[in-house]
Order: structure tokens, then C-alpha cells, then sequence
């Protein structure tokens, strides 16, 4: 298997925090999303969607989608499970996972993609252009404030995001924790227990993968 | 277990087919998103997300995402499987399912949700108000017309999304294809194998649900 991957950019970083976590060595292949590698000829014939992750199977197929290449890892080796021991614990990370998706990584992408110089026409991902919506970064905004308390409060005393098992949901929060600095979010300070976990999951040496 | 629903909605409807698909008979309840009834106090305590489907699960857990409800039925009851039957297939229809998910129900919400006088304020899903932002409904149709010609390609000459065997990517494209409707999108014409597709899924009895 190979990962297509790029060191700098959060969403493959969440595969790679979790192939680490489960001990899975991956050819690590970088695309440079700062010169546009992404959307070069040779790439789209690797991934037509432009994007990294990218997971190449042996027989060529391709996985480009977080939580299928988090799935298919959890398949072909379960343990440490990382998306729940049970179907109720599955179905409980898998619904964090996506509110943690559209909360937090698309709050923040919107505000991203639809500011930054460096991202002009750039406001979706894949082949086709799209111009910046300024309202559109504006509402990310006002809609990633409601995120970190949210996490807050479903955190609440437990030491992970679902209770005592560290899981795939901890893993996709830390990586957008990190990534809101790159728009100048961060976890607010009267969000004790939120700000004890970051440190917690940041200790951990797949964190650093 | 209880199903939240709203029976003219396409969210609660793709559950509605896979439960069915599976045989699965779910009570259910209705919550009528006309009349706001599931911004109402009693149903926030139930679900805080303000959202259909929901499933209730018989211990008072909650499961109000798409997918979550679609893994935990296909854990509970594996057969017929319409999440795979190995982790290539499992992943192949993830992938695909939440590239309907973004680039068809997120771009037809985008149009809707901001352009409809029904939905001032209710630009996005959940309980608190965002104002409507017009453009983002231009840009939601702009990025909706490479949706239909995507599932055409996809499809080819198969006779399922994903090949010989009907899953829950056939289900989301579905419901996504009469949810188009809504905002007078349908699938072009010069997409024959598509049409073809459309009208075998919907001659299933369980796409009746």
C-alpha cells in the first residue's frame, strides 16, 4: 500500500495518526499541495478527485476519503480498535467523527478557503475551480465558535472523546484543533477539560506521525 | 428501537430504505419539519441536534447521522450486506457514499437551505440560526451540474453504483436524484445509463419506504 500524503496539510495527517496508532507502516508518496501537485495530470490519473489522503491498495485501487481509508485499516487489522468494539460503540464514533468532519474541518475550511490570497478560486476542493465566498468565510467563522464547546461538553470528565478508549474521533478533533491555529482558532480558555485532553493526545507518540 | 422520521424529508428517507432493504421493521415517529417541531424543546431533549433521522436505541442511546444508523443496522443484522462484504468493498462504498453526501446532498441543502423563503435563517441544519447567504445557492447549483455526470461515469456499465451488487451508495444516490427535484435539478438526459439505473432502483419495493 502507499499513501499519497502531504507532511504540511491536516487531512492526511489523520491517516497517518491512525495507521501509527494501529503500529501500519505505509510508502509514504508526497504531494506538494503548495506548488499545485495536486492538480497536475500525473496525480489526477492517480486520484481524478485532487485530493490527499490517498490510499493505493496493491491492485491499484484507489481509497481518497478519510474515514474509508480509517475503515479499511480497521478492517484488515483490528487492533487496537480504533472505531469502537461493538455496534453501538462503532455507530457512536462514527457519528462524533462526522459532526467533528462538518463542524470542525469544513467550519474551518470554509473560512480558509474562502480568505486566504493563496487559495483564490480555490473555495472547493477537487478539479474544478471555485471562487472565494467572503459571507462564506464569515459564517465559518461564526459557526467554529459553537465546536470547541461542543467538544467541551461531550468530553465532560471523561479522559477520551467517547469514554475511556482512545478513537478515531480523538484523533480527527486533535488534527482539527491544530489546524484552527492556521486561521487563528483556538481552544478557549474556560475550556479546561478540552485544553487537558489536547495536551493528552499531543503526549502520544502517533501524534507526532 | 424507534426511528425518528419525517416522512416528506429524503434525510430520514435513506434510512427508512435500508432498514427496509434489510427487513428490518423500525417503529417509528414522526417529526414534522414544517411546522418546526424539531426545533421544539421536547424533541431537542431528545435529539440536541435538531435533526431527522434519529434512531433510538432500545438502552436511550441516540444515533442522528446517516451513516451512523446505516452501520450499526448492517452490524446488527450483516445480511444482505449493503455496506460490503470485505474491507475493498466496505471501503469503495464509504468513499463513494460520502462523495454523494458532499457533492449531492450538500450542494442540493446549499441551494435550498439559501435561496427558499421556507428556510430564512435555517441556512444550516441544527439550532442555531444562520441568515441565508444567496451566493452560496448560486454556487451549490454551479457545483450540483457535476454531480449527475459523475454517478453516469461512475456507474458505466454496471448495473449498481458499485458493481453487481445494490448497496447503500445506490440508496444515497437515490434519494439524492428525487430530493434534486426540490430545486428543479434532474438527471440530463444525455445520461442514459443513469436514467436506466434510476428506474430499477426505483422499482424496488423497499425504495417505497
Amino acid at each position: 500500500m502507499i499513501l499519497y500524503d502531504c507532511i504540511t496539510a491536516p487531512s492526511p495527517r489523520r491517516a497517518r495518526i491512525f495507521a501509527a496508532e494501529k503500529g501500519i507502516e505505509l510508502e509514504k508518496v508526497q504531494v506538494d499541495l503548495g506548488t499545485g501537485e495536486h492538480l497536475s495530470e500525473s496525480f489526477m490519473r492517480i486520484n481524478p478527485r485532487c485530493t490527499v489522503p490517498a490510499l493505493a491498495l496493491d491492485d491499484g485501487t484507489i481509497i481518497a476519503d478519510n474515514f474509508a481509508i480509517a475503515d479499511y485499516l480497521e478492517s484488515i487489522q483490528p487492533q487496537p480498535a480504533l472505531i469502537g468494539s461493538n455496534a453501538r460503540e462503532r455507530a457512536l464514533i462514527i457519528q462524533l467523527n462526522n459532526r467533528i468532519e462538518v463542524e470542525g474541518f469544513m467550519a474551518l475550511a470554509e473560512i480558509l478557503r474562502n480568505s486566504s490570497p493563496r487559495m483564490k478560486n480555490r473555495a472547493l476542493t477537487g478539479p474544478v475551480d471555485f471562487p472565494q465566498l467572503p459571507a462564506l468565510a464569515e459564517r465559518g467563522r461564526a459557526r467554529f465558535q459553537y465546536f470547541f464547546p461542543m467538544l467541551e461538553e461531550q468530553l465532560g470528565d471523561q479522559e477520551f472523546l467517547l469514554g475511556d478508549h482512545f478513537s478515531l474521533a480523538d484523533i480527527s478533533a486533535f488534527v482539527v484543533t491544530e489546524f484552527a491555529g492556521w486561521v487563528k482558532e483556538r481552544i478557549p480558555q474556560d475550556c479546561n477539560r478540552l485544553q487537558a485532553w489536547y495536551a493528552r493526545i499531543k503526549a502520544r507518540p502517533a501524534c507526532s506521525a
